[in-house]
C-alpha cells in the first residue's frame, strides 16, 4: 500500500462515529471535502460505485451524528453508496483494497464491522429487515433506532411498498431514509418518482417551506401549542403533493423534502424523525457525484460502477462490449424486420446493452423500474396479445421472478425470451451478484428452451432461433467479459449439441457449457499435446440435452461435464442422469461451482480456484485418469 | 351426471355473455339468485371455493354485460373467484365435474374457453398481465378494454405495486376493477385496506356521493361543463380518503366506492369507467357468502375452500389436521418455553395451523398479509435482532421469496425457520398450486437445512431440533393430507438418515424423502413377500446426505431413490452424485415427478400415475431386477 493510498488530514483521525461526533460544524464540511477528494482518488485506482457514493457524503455524515451506531442500526438498501459509511467506521485505512480478493467489500460486510448490517445487494429488501430489528427490539427492549436509507429507484420494488405497508399498518418506528438523487440506475419509471421530483424542482414550495419555517419560529408560541401549529400547517402545505399522500395513505409520516448537501439541515430533520413514534419518512434531495465534475455530467451512468480511471478525465464513455455488444446487435437487426418485438428492462437498460435499441425504437423499448417480477409477468401479458417480448436482466436478479417465469410465462406456454446478463461467475461485487442459480433454476420450467452461447456468433444465432423457431419460452444466458469469437458456425444447429473436437482414439470427453467451452478446448489441446485425446462436445441447450451428444459421450471411460453455475442439480447432473439411463459404464465427474457463496475477487480467479479453468480442467482429468 | 346436477330455470338458457346482455334488469336480478343457488348445491356436492364466488355473482353478470368478452379481456387474480364466469361462458352443464379429474379446471383454464386468460393461482399478478395485454393492444390496434379483477388482498402483494406504479406512469389504460369483500383470506393487514374499510363503512360519504350525484344530474348543465363540474366536486370529496390518494398518487384514477350486490350501479361504474382515458380503478363492495347464511357466518373461513358439505347445515368447523397439526401443537409447545420464537404467516393464518399460535400467543404472532417476501425478509431482521421466526408457508408460494431466501436468510447465515406446508402434490387446485420445487430449490441454498419428515412425530422433532440445535436457517417441508404415525422415534437423530428397514441379502435400497417412506416401506413388505428383500432409508434431512446411508446404499446393486418433488435436478439427482463419488456401482433410478405442469386430481391418483405410490415402486423395482 502506497502512503497516498492512505488517509489525510481529518480522514485520518476518524476511527469510528463517536470521532465524527466530537466535530464541530464547520469541521464536518471540511470533512466531507476531504472525504469526497479521497473518495475520487480511491475509486480512480480501483474502481468501484462512484456517483451513489459522492452524492452521499453529507447525509452519511449526518446519520452518523445524530444516530449511534451500532446501537442505533443504520441499514443500506443495495450498499453500493455505503463508501462513506465505511470510511467513519474505522476502514479508511484499507480502502485501496477495495473489491480486490481477500481486500474490503464494495457492499457492507458483517465481517468487516460490527456497523454493518446487510450484505445483499438486491434492491428494495432494506425496509423488511428494518420491520424486521423493530420487532426484535421491542422484544429485547434494547435501546437503539431503525435507520434504513434507500434510494428513489429502489421505491418501485415491489418488497418496498408490503414493507411500508406492513410498517404502516402495526405503526412500528423505523426512520426511513429516502435518498432521492432523481436518477437511480436510469431515469425511473414511476409517477411517484415524479412526484417526488415535482416537489425537488419547485422553488414555490421548497420557499414556502422556508419562510413558514421562519416564521413560525418567531412566533411567541411554546412546546405543545407551537408544535401542534407547526405540525397542521406543515400537513395543510404537504397535502398538496402526491407523495406525502401516498406514504400517509400507508400509514408513514412524511418530512421533508431536505437538502442532502446540507449537513444541518439533515442532523435537524434526522433529529426531529428520531422522536417522532411511528414509522417515518425523511425525504432527501441528494446529486449522484456531486463535488466531481465528470461524475455529475456522467448521463449515461458511466461512474455508476466504474473501472480505474485516471481523476481528471473522469472514466471514458462506457461501452458495450462482449456478448452485451452481440445481443445489443442482434436485438437491433431484429427488431428491423419485426415490430412485434419489445425490449424491457428492470431499470438496466445500459449494463444490458439496451440503450442503442432504444434510442433506435424508444417505442418497442420498456424500462419497468426495479420490479423484475412484474418485468416478467408484463412480458407474459404481451406474449397473450400477440408480441415478442425480449427481457434483458442480470442473471442474479432472475432469483426474484422466478415465480413469474413458473407460473405466468411457462405455464401459458408463452414466447417470452428471456435474456440473462452477467450469468456465471461476475467478479467484484460479491456473492449476490454472481449468476449462479440460473442454469439449474431454468432448466426446470416445464417447456422452458435454455440456451447457453459459447460465442458472440452463436447468441446471435439463439436470439434468432428464440425469435424466429421457438414456439415458447426461451431463456438465454451469457457471462460478462471478454466473449469468445468463432469464424464459423454451423447455422441452423438448432436445439442439438455440438461436437467441437473428436479423435478416433479419445477416451476422455467434456461436455463444457457456455463460457465454459473455451477453457475446454483449450484443455484438449494441452491434454492432446501431452498424447491424451480428449472429445470437446458444446451442451447449447442445457434444456434439451441432445442424445447424440450422450450416446457419444458414453463411449468414453471419462466423461467430464462443466458449467458455471452450482453444481448440485443443474446442467451436469442431468447429463449424469441422461448417460445412466443409456446404460454408460463411463467415470462421470460434474465440474461446476460450490454450494457456498462466494466472495468477490476476478472470475478468472475464481474459475481457477474451482478448477474451471483450462489448467483446471486439465488437472481433473489427469486426476481422473490416473491408476488408483 | 344426475339431471339435478345441471343448471334449470334462467341460467340453462345461458349459454355466452351474449345471452346474458338480453336479459331485463329484473331477469339479471333474478339469474343472479338462480346462479347463488346453483353454486351452493354445486360446490356443496364438489367441494371447491364457496364465498369469494357468492360474493361475485353480481360483480361477474355486470361485468359480462358491460364488456364484450373475450373482445374485451376480462383477467382474475388468483382466479379462486371465477366459477360465475365459468356459468355464464358455456360451462355451466359440466359444473358438477369442478376439479374432479379431467373435469373442470377450480380456475380459469384456457383449454376450456376463449373467455378464459390467466391460468396461475398465486396472487397479485392481474395487472401486470393487463398492462402487458394493453401495450400489446397499442401494437395491434385491436379493440376491446382490458378488466383486471383483483381482491382486497391481493393489494398487499407487492407485484400490484410495481404494476399500478408502471400503468400509471405509463397511462396505459386498464380497468382495476378492486373487489374489497374486506376479508380476503384473512383480516387483512393494511392501513390502505383500513382506508378502504373507513369508506365502506362511513354512512355520511356514501350518503353525500349518493345526495351530491342526484343534485348534480338535475342541474341545467351539459356536455363538458357539467362533466367537469362533476368531476372537480368528485374530486374534492375525494381527497378526503386515503386511499383514493394513495391510487391517484401513483397516477391511476379513483372511483367509488360501489355497492357490488347492485347490479345496476355496478353496469353504470363500469360503463362510465370505460369512457376514461387512462388507468382506473373501480372500487367494489363486496360480501364474501352472500346469500347464504352459513358462508356469511363463517368468520374461520372454513368455506375459502370447502369441502363437500350438506347445503342446510353448511361445512362443519374446519379442523387442523395431519400434519399441520403436529406443527401447530409442536410450535405452541415451543413458545411455551421460548418468548423469542415469532410465528409469521402471508395471510395464510388458518391453512398453516396457525390460528391457535395467535390465540394463545397474539404478541408472538404476525400476519404480514399476502407479501411472501417481505415475510422471509422481516423474518431475516428478526433473526438479526435475536428473535427466533418461524415463517409457515405453502411449499409453493416460497417461490416467490426465492431470492430472500439466498441472498437475505442464508447469506447472512440467520436462523429463520422456514416452514413449508402443502409441498408435494396437493390435489384438486391444480398446476400452481403442487409444491414440487421446494426440495429442488432448498438443498439448493448454501447453508440451508432441509428436513422432510415422514411422521407427525417426526415433524415435532424437527421442529425442536431447528429451534435448539440448528444455528442456520432451515426448512422443514411437508405434505397435506393423511399424516404418517410412528409409535417409536429414535429422538436425536439430528442430521442423519435412519435405517427403516434392512437384510442381510437385500439387494434393493429404496432411499425415500418425506410423504415417500410410507410407500417405500409398503413397497419393501410387498416385495419381501414375494422373495426380494429390500432395505428402506428415510433420507430425512436431503440438505445433508449422510454418508453412512450412501455407503450402505452402494453394497446394493440397484438403489432407488424417491421423492414427491421435480425429479430433475433434486433429492435424487444429489443421491446419485454421491453415490458416483463414493465409487458405487449400483444401478440407481431417480423416482419424483416429471419437469411437466400437473392439472387437478387427487393426490392419490397424480402418485399413483407416476408410479411414486407403493404399487409403482414395487413395478420399479421389479422392472429394474427383470433380466433383460
Amino acid at each position: 500500500m502506497s502512503p497516498s493510498d492512505l488517509p489525510s488530514g481529518k480522514l485520518a483521525a476518524i476511527h469510528s462515529p463517536a470521532d465524527l461526533r466530537r466535530l464541530s460544524g464547520p469541521e464536518v464540511v471540511e470533512l466531507a471535502a476531504e472525504i469526497r477528494d479521497f473518495i475520487v482518488a480511491s475509486v480512480a485506482k480501483t474502481g468501484g460505485h462512484l456517483g451513489s457514493n459522492l452524492g452521499a457524503v453529507e447525509l452519511t455524515l449526518a446519520l452518523h451524528r445524530v444516530f449511534e451506531s451500532p446501537k442505533d442500526a443504520i441499514l443500506w438498501d443495495t450498499g453500493h453508496q455505503a463508501y462513506v459509511h465505511k470510511l467513519v467506521t474505522g476502514r479508511a485505512d484499507m480502502f485501496s483494497t477495495l473489491r480486490q480478493e481477500n481486500g474490503l467489500s464494495g457492499y457492507p460486510n458483517r465481517a468487516e464491522s460490527e456497523h454493518d448490517f446487510i450484505e445483499n445487494s438486491h434492491a428494495s429488501t432494506v425496509l423488511s429487515y428494518a420491520y424486521g430489528m423493530a420487532v426484535a427490539r421491542e422484544h429485547s427492549h434494547k435501546p437503539g433506532h431503525i435507520v434504513a436509507v434507500l434510494g428513489d429507484g429502489s421505491m418501485t420494488g415491489g418488497m418496498a411498498y408490503e414493507a411500508i405497508n406492513n410498517l404502516g399498518a402495526s405503526g412500528r418506528k423505523v426512520i426511513i431514509v429516502l435518498n432521492d438523487n432523481g436518477r437511480s440506475y436510469a431515469p425511473t419509471v414511476s409517477l411517484l418518482s415524479k412526484g417526488l421530483t415535482k416537489i425537488r424542482l419547485n422553488p414555490v414550495y421548497m420557499e414556502r417551506q422556508h419562510r413558514f419555517e421562519t416564521w413560525i419560529k418567531r412566533l411567541p408560541m411554546f412546546g405543545g401549542a407551537a408544535e401542534r401549529a407547526v405540525r397542521s400547517a406543515k400537513a395543510a402545505i404537504r397535502e398538496m403533493w402526491e407523495p406525502p399522500a401516498f406514504f400517509e395513505a400507508l400509514g408513514v409520516r412524511y418530512t421533508g423534502p431536505i437538502d442532502g448537501h446540507d449537513i444541518e439541515a439533515l442532523e435537524e430533520a434526522f433529529t426531529s424523525a428520531m422522536r417522532h413514534r411511528g414509522p417515518i419518512v425523511v425525504h432527501v434531495h441528494t446529486n449522484k457525484g456531486q463535488g466531481y465534475q465528470p461524475a455529475l455530467d456522467d448521463e449515461e451512468k458511466n461512474m455508476h460502477d466504474a473501472s480505474p480511471f485516471d481523476v481528471e478525465q473522469g472514466p471514458p464513455p462506457s461501452a458495450i462490449t462482449g456478448y452485451t455488444e452481440a445481443f445489443s446487435d442482434a436485438l437491433i437487426k431484429a427488431a428491423e424486420h419485426d415490430s412485434s418485438i419489445r425490449a424491457i428492462t428492470a431499470a438496466m437498460p445500459g449494463p444490458t446493452g439496451l440503450i442503442p435499441f432504444q434510442e433506435r425504437f424508444p417505442d418497442q423499448f420498456i424500462d419497468v423500474g426495479i420490479a423484475e417480477q412484474h418485468a416478467i409477468t408484463a412480458a407474459a401479458g404481451m406474449a397473450m396479445g400477440g408480441l415478442r417480448p425480449v427481457v434483458a436482466i442480470y442473471s442474479t436478479f432472475i432469483n426474484r421472478a422466478w415465480d413469474n417465469v413458473v407460473y405466468d410465462v411457462a405455464l401459458h406456454k408463452l414466447p417470452v425470451v428471456i435474456c440473462l446478463d452477467r450469468a456465471g461467475i461476475t467478479g467484484d461485487n460479491g456473492p449476490s451478484h454472481h449468476g449462479v442459480y440460473d442454469l439449474a433454476l431454468m432448466i426446470k420450467v416445464p417447456g422452458m428452451t435454455v440456451f447457453a452461447p459459447s460465442s458472440v456468433q452463436e447468441l446471435a444465432l439463439m436470439l434468432h432461433d428464440a425469435l424466429e423457431i421457438t414456439t415458447g419460452p426461451v431463456c438465454i444466458r451469457w457471462p460478462n467479459g471478454a466473449a469468445r469469437h468463432v469464424k464459423e458456425l454451423d447455422v441452423g444447429s438448432g436445439l442439438n449439441a455440438r461436437l467441437c473436437r473428436s479423435h478416433p482414439t479419445a477416451s476422455v470427453a467434456i461436455l463444457a457449457v457456455g463460457k465454459l467451452v473455451g477453457p475446454a478446448l483449450e484443455a484438449a489441446t494441452l491434454l492432446s499435446s501431452e498424447g491424451t485425446e480428449v472429445t470437446v462436445w458444446d451442451v447449447r441447450c442445457p434444456s434439451h440435452i441432445d442424445p447424440a451428444m450422450v450416446a457419444d459421450a458414453a463411449r468414453h471411460s471419462f466423461v467430464l461435464t462443466a458449467e458455471d453455475g452450482i453444481a448440485d442439480g443443474a446442467v451436469g447432473a442431468a447429463l449424469r442422469q441422461r448417460l445412466a439411463e443409456v446404460g454408460a459404464t463411463s467415470q462421470v465427474e460434474v465440474a461446476g461451482l460450490p454450494t457456498e457463496f462466494i466472495g468477490h475477487a476476478t472470475p478468472r480467479a475464481i474459475h481457477a480456484r474451482y478448477r474451471l479453468d483450462a489448467p483446471g480442467l486439465v488437472a481433473r482429468v489427469k486426476a481422473a485418469l490416473r491408476p488408483e
